[in-house]
């Protein structure tokens, strides 16, 4: 059910594209309880003036081209602790398997319910609670 | 007042991605109350790797790189049954319209509210709910 | 906090593409309370049929290529009065500073909580409200 969307610079290669994808779906598992195959994202690659980050930083993070934006979109109703683990797990991985730097991780959040979801054939698959 | 963004493919031709934009339109609105002329659509197209669905499927859903994410950004207060009913309608049109396979067709909903909106001129055209 | 996708036609200059993020930005520190040095931004530049809007217009509002479409993702709590006045400074700066026409600014909001942001590092840098 989430939805990554993954915006970087088009300098990034192709292979660590395709490990930003891994390790986001891997963190997913591990720490947000997300099913197995439940993998789905969309990336979009920018020319260097469509990432705007700020230069002087913000909350003491600094930032490079090679920042890493993340937006996901996925079911309402994990806690606060199950976020915490799952950005730390994101940068953990980007840093460790891309070499990503670990303040350029940027990710956004957006909780929806679980009627919203259509995965194929026209079918809302998950039961709405009720 | 929806957002749609459609992310396909860049080998999907241009009259296919004009069908899935009316397909769209159409369904939202015969069956979620949405205005005439309310159309507004952001189409993404995209290289092989930049869409990623599961190889294995999920939920018995298998999808191929013709794959079609619709993420909308609309009104809260649609039923659930509403909701069934556009998702309906969006597989069986793009499928009869435009021979997408019906498991290709992928939708995500993000609900907001009334006050969320301005269609221009710098103005909240939808007044809130007191 | 807010994160701004910004979808634009690829004709668009660079030195307007970079006026428009300055509005947005602007906007957000002086009517809706976004801190200094808040901004992130993702810019989409598109082909003339990626970008649809209804041909005969909505609600009195006319549109032309030059649309730009504003989905901001920012944390809830913003009274409705801040969005007002929020929607008026991207229209008035965007036609001030760059030119466009007001009817061809368009906005869509989207509200999170405090803890669905990481801002690098792994860390969820806003406390969540207990």
């Amino acid at each position: 059910m989430p939805l990554a969307r993954i915006d970087v610079a088009a300098d990034y290669t192709a292979e660590t594209v395709k490990i930003i994808g891994e390790v986001i779906y891997d963190a997913m598992t591990s720490t947000a309880n997300v099913p197995v195959n439940d993998r789905f994202q969309i990336i979009n690659r920018h020319a260097k003036d469509e990432l705007v980050y700020p230069e002087a930083g913000y909350l003491g993070v600094s930032y490079t081209a090679k920042i890493v934006f993340i937006q996901i979109t996925w079911n309402a109703g994990r806690r606060v602790e199950v976020k915490k683990a799952f950005y730390q797990a994101v940068a953990e991985g980007l840093h460790t398997r891309a070499g990503i730097r670990k303040e350029d991780v940027w990710i956004s959040l957006i909780d929806v319910q679980r009627e919203d979801w259509s995965f194929g054939n026209g079918e809302m698959q998950y039961a709405p609670k009720l």
